[in-house]
């Protein structure tokens, strides 16, 4: 029998009550829903509500119910509607009428939000700490390569040689901003609803803000509909995980280009790779295509809880019950793929010489002639049109910037010199970039020096 | 060890296994991959790829094999990567050499496309089938109310009445538009992609066609690259669920809003609602909300795969291995859903008498003066204008439309004579609906004689 | 003065008006508003409710509006609210009294749906013949390579050798299904909801099937409710549009890649690639990265809509306004894409002679081996394992499968023999496939003839 | 001839040009374009790349190109294929070879990133001024109803009594989350990108800092690669603006709720809702439904951005052009729906005595008796037992709550007395909650304090 069944005078049909159960997701929070109502007899103590015996023995009772759950011996039958329910019931099977007075002063509606909140605190320190460690594999493996000339690119065409660390850093600094993200959201996420009941606040003696110091919370959500009603938080962090998925995915896909024959340039651990049931000499970088593909179940997530919440009027509504579906499965996967794409970056090799003596001479360093020019005060734009037509010239005589001749470079700009071959190496290209944050080698241990300070 | 492991030096890493594997997923093909080895079996035979005995112990294998998967005593381990993988190792166990002969001539690419065409024929017919069951609920209730009437709502203002048959009526046309979807969906899903291996198609003697008439296929998909790359039948799928969902969705608005206290016109049954954890008085519509909130998870799924096939170069790629996950949501909050809501339609009372009264006279009667009026030839909306400022009249007085004099009628328009008040009661509005379609009691008989003949 | 302005004692403010007036976009369907409305009158004359003559009138008034509006005489004036307001305060103006007979019998709920089906209508005849081009510029390229070997990949990994021509009909085939589904929404989306008035049908004897029928349509949409209320042929297509683009973005992403340095196998025009603002020897792939990036645009529409239609009561709600922002958005932008799809490609040169030599002996033939194996009764799974061993000598050494000798190969497995090197040719490779759809030069003719016949 | 166009050997096809043109949209940042060129020469003057006399001419020339366009003079040509084109070519043409420096030592890719930092950070000012804006008048409306009591609803069934204004503040609390979220954004959008070139930086001595210190921006986003690929903050503004739209949504939902004839609570100024142009009587709630369905407009942009962002490679792709689309899609529908809401509220006048009497002795005033009996130390659960009852027999007997005889209450709990009458007003009921944040007149005053002074 529900613990709502007063006044009904026949139970919930048994294919309603099986699809309305939310036990199966839920129960994932019993964790959370006995700390907050612990916090709450506590409080009900404190206030006279209910007396300290009554307190300690309800206290008593739900830390062998947690054992219980978390040792498996208390299945979370889908029967018991939700795990409230099934603690509540369970806790007045241990302990009689004095079981009966947990609810007290409480509804469902407040207590979920607590336990989501409580929930989204715990994983928002989980999802910092491992956005913080693929962030230092990054790092090390910056330190590794920062000596490593790759070109870079823009729509996927070489562009300008880059030091294969600049290239990792820029993704430290994309993550660092999805730190920033989580941090905001805890600030709104770390208070407590409890208190609110249903929607309206309650009539007995309560005091909301021991309940929040109790749980270590930084305050309360104060109107009482609001803290019942309210997931944009939720939909907020939901927003930054599938921000970090989108971040991922890049560097996913930047790994599944790097590891193909073309590019040649990634050469992931065997321990990291998978091959193929009927060719035998595939080695697939999976972990990659697999994070890839995930952010399809955390923008999914988002567009869900999106949906459910759009034109619900106040205060609380079933539909929300579907919340935590969405929640779970975005932290979740957000987690994972954090993890995985730092143990694969750890398990990649990179080959270092893969790119430089190609880029010698190439075409990617025509801006350094643009730049030669300018620096003869020759207006940048005119500049650029003069480069283009020895990039024309390269083209039709299938030849590289460095074997173009002098005398060649003369009859198309007189500005030209003998110096100018210089600044024809990946190398000098790249060590030759002043501007801050560039990918100059100074630049590039500025930044590697900042991180490392930074990611302790 | 994996299946596909010949080369590699070092077995995944645990991690990466327990990331890679779908065996949680794909488990729940298991019945369709083992009715796709089986005919691939049987075609492997009657080529001569194997003998007629291999293929014969081959399948009683995999009779065994399935038997010990549904009852439980085969675990579906996730070590063992995917259901292809533990059901060909288990294989090889009971059989030995022989069954190292199954994956002859095919790939998982092909293989897990046809597992997927499988499922979705099976749960596409499921789908019609609950589609037809939820229109007949419709159908029963509708001739239940067939003189009822109703107020119909444009902008959730009342607007004309209408028979609350003519309502229903409408859902099973919109619930029919879907029927067809999933028709149009099934002829391009039910074709066999086998043998296209995997990508290139095979050098073995095989026949694809063999293959989909063993499996009562239509057909196969010619192109062995798009045989194992494409996806979009899938996503059409989704986005027929989703719509599915979306008129749900509408319809379980709407029994909120009548189940509420101030439209007070759906009672449902005490075994199809639910009650509040504090507040005693509570008879809440939970599963018309959760219906309504469940639509997040098919839009998600719709989402999560269109995502994850976005710019993905041919051929498969292990990105597609999510596709599962968002199909199976789908599906089953689809089918949970219409099954739900047919359930608690059937649990449903509606209170015949709660408005005809009150819309006697009332303003939405008001297009029934501009007709009448226009039936004496005022132009229309001359017509509409007359009206206006007699429902001006009625909103500064406070009085309904037949509770204005005919004289002050008469002030407004001389066209209003004596016979206009018979126009102004909620039933000869909707009797003297004439057009097709309408809801007219005639009309609505005519409807339902359709359905009825229809829905059998 | 708005056209519903009957009773209201002020008018709409201003801010109000800027708000809801929708011209800049429903004024894209005047045509349609205004075909819709004169098979309305011809059928009110036929019907008797206006006269002969009172139609030819309004019809020539229609009809001059018409042209006013397509010369840009007649300007969209934001302050008409809609198109509909506007043309029938300009036929007033025009033709006095009888222009008010307009509006008779009808209502703007289905007067706006009739518009919106008329213009899917046309944009799916559009969007057919736009995808059938495209479809006929990949069979051109398909001729013109169909000799041409590149890898096919899986994972981004070579896989297999494959006729480039074979990997262009995937496309055909992708495309072909899209079509089919353009033409299954047709079938729904050409019935007239005309005659529905605002939900409830007329009470003047209207019919409804013969404005149907003066507009070409193949039915009505029968209940009136129905009529007013749904958007899910809409949906579908812009379901369908998404689908095409995700097949279009899979095509640019290999466009992209094809053009890349590393893969250097396609040559875009210089008319259809463009430069860097600063970097003179950059040319890039753009249209293929915008068709890409487009995708974003179709898919947004689509959840634009299905966020919209979420949980709305029936019958019309002004949230339905909306609709056509995302219905346009979409077909516009997928019509776009498909034309430059098939100008790109069609100002593409591909380079024959980049793999094949590269491919001869190449791992990607290590399937050639099994198959050869399997052949010689070596069971699957076996032989599977036999040249997972060779591909890691290959691997150790440094060497292709060519350049292993036969005394090694029989080291592995004594089934190895001298023929095993004709195998082992990219050519050869591609030549032996037998499957169907396979992509043996023999299937692939056979599948560019089909595509000949059915392409006309 | 583009600006980019040195090496072409034929011009972009115009229909190539007119698909990538993107004047329509990033001419919408002019002033933006214009700002961070004047701030680029006037460092570029500093640092002697360019002289002080070459960066006066260029600025004062691209004010006179800034007066040109804001007056129409200056057409946005789409031929021009970008407003940075359009504005360097202009410039050339104003004061020829000192123009061409204008472009020197960046590109494109870091002027587009800049030019939309600019904009957001004037957009989130807009968006915090406008949802303050509303806040405002929540709180005088909250003000003008302190004293009205509504039925508060959980799942749309009348739950508890609330003060009206207590159901206002609820939302002033989650707009002003939204302000923390804007205001979060704006810490990460106010760095300026300018300086990181087209990926790599540059070998010319420029000074980044001094460019954001000139444009007032709070730092530069350090490293090049990121300045130029990265969207996520954009992500992050267009996600706060769907959490908005929710949030509007939601109201929205329940104006047109109190406003339909059943609710019969809110009654909209004729200056802000609209009629039909069939049915003479309607008064629609227009603006509500508008804003509910721009919800799809602002979420479809959110996932057309994180479509597109999904899997791109370093570093700028064309697919990124799209973003502008989206963000400027999303911050004017909610800068629009913002303003509309606040001014819809504005003109509606709530029936303060619609629901007050209705409500003594309501069963929606069960909770009481539950706290009634809690306070006699009854446990809660035995009390919702007991009150559940009550609820029953009314039901059954079709009577209120204070229409029970005290004696039939003694019948089902010795526990009542007389003095539980004194509990069952709707007035007592919302007087009697004693917690932080409750509805009590008390509390509703704390709250209203509280915000008008956090509202100045």
């Amino acid at each position: 029998m529900a613990i709502w069944n007063s006044r009904f005078k026949k139970p919930l049909a048994e294919i309603a009550l099986k699809f309305s159960s939310s036990i199966d997701i839920d129960g994932k929070l019993y964790n959370e829903d006995i700390d907050g109502s612990k916090a709450h007899v506590r409080m009900l103590a404190k206030q006279k509500i209910i007396s300290l015996s009554e307190s300690k023995k309800i206290i008593k009772a739900l830390d062998g119910i947690r054992k219980k759950i978390s040792s498996g011996k208390l299945k979370l039958d889908w029967r018991k509607e939700d795990i409230h329910s099934l603690i509540e019931e369970r806790l007045v099977e241990k302990i009689g009428n004095v079981g009966k007075k947990l609810h007290t002063a409480r509804s469902r509606n407040d207590q979920v939000a607590l336990d989501e909140r409580l929930y989204m605190r715990k994983e928002i320190k989980e999802l910092i700490k491992l956005t913080r460690s693929i962030q230092k594999t990054f790092l090390e493996k910056a330190e590794q390569y920062k000596n490593t000339i790759i070109p870079g690119y823009t729509h996927l065409q070489r562009a300008q040689p880059l030091l294969f660390a600049h290239q990792l850093i820029a993704y430290i600094s994309m993550l660092d901003r999805d730190v920033e993200r989580l941090n905001d959201c805890m600030k709104r996420a770390d208070k407590s609803p409890l208190g609110a009941a249903a929607l309206a606040g309650t009539t007995l003696n309560t005091d909301r803000n021991l309940v929040a110091k109790f749980l270590g919370m930084n305050g309360i959500v104060e109107n009482s509909l609001d803290a019942v009603s309210s997931r944009d938080v939720m939909i907020e962090l939901i927003s930054a995980c599938s921000i970090i998925m989108m971040h991922l995915s890049r560097f996913s896909e930047e790994m599944v280009l790097w590891s193909s024959q073309e590019f040649g340039f990634a050469d992931i651990d065997d321990s990291f790779a998978t091959g193929s049931s009927l060719m035998p000499q595939k080695k697939n970088p999976d972990i990659a295509e697999l994070v890839r593909g995930k952010v399809g179940r955390v923008y999914g997530s988002l567009f869900g809880l999106l949906t459910i919440m759009k034109a619900l009027p106040l205060a609380y509504n079933r539909d929300m019950q579907e919340d935590k579906v969405h929640l779970l499965e975005a932290v979740n996967t957000t987690k994972d793929c954090l993890l995985l794409s730092s143990e694969l970056l750890k398990h990649t090799n990179f080959r270092k010489n893969r790119f430089e003596k190609e880029l010698d001479g190439d075409l990617s360093l025509a801006t350094e002639l643009v730049d030669y020019l300018v620096r003869k005060n020759v207006p940048f734009r005119e500049a650029h049109h003069i480069v283009g037509k020895i990039v024309a010239v390269c083209w039709d005589q299938n030849k590289k910037l460095n074997e173009i001749l002098l005398a060649d470079y003369k009859k198309i700009s007189s500005k030209f010199e003998q110096g100018v071959y210089k600044y024809l190496t990946a190398r000098s290209c790249v060590e030759n970039r002043k501007s801050s944050g560039s990918t100059s080698p100074k630049e590039v241990e500025r930044q590697l020096h900042f991180w490392k300070k930074n990611l302790q």
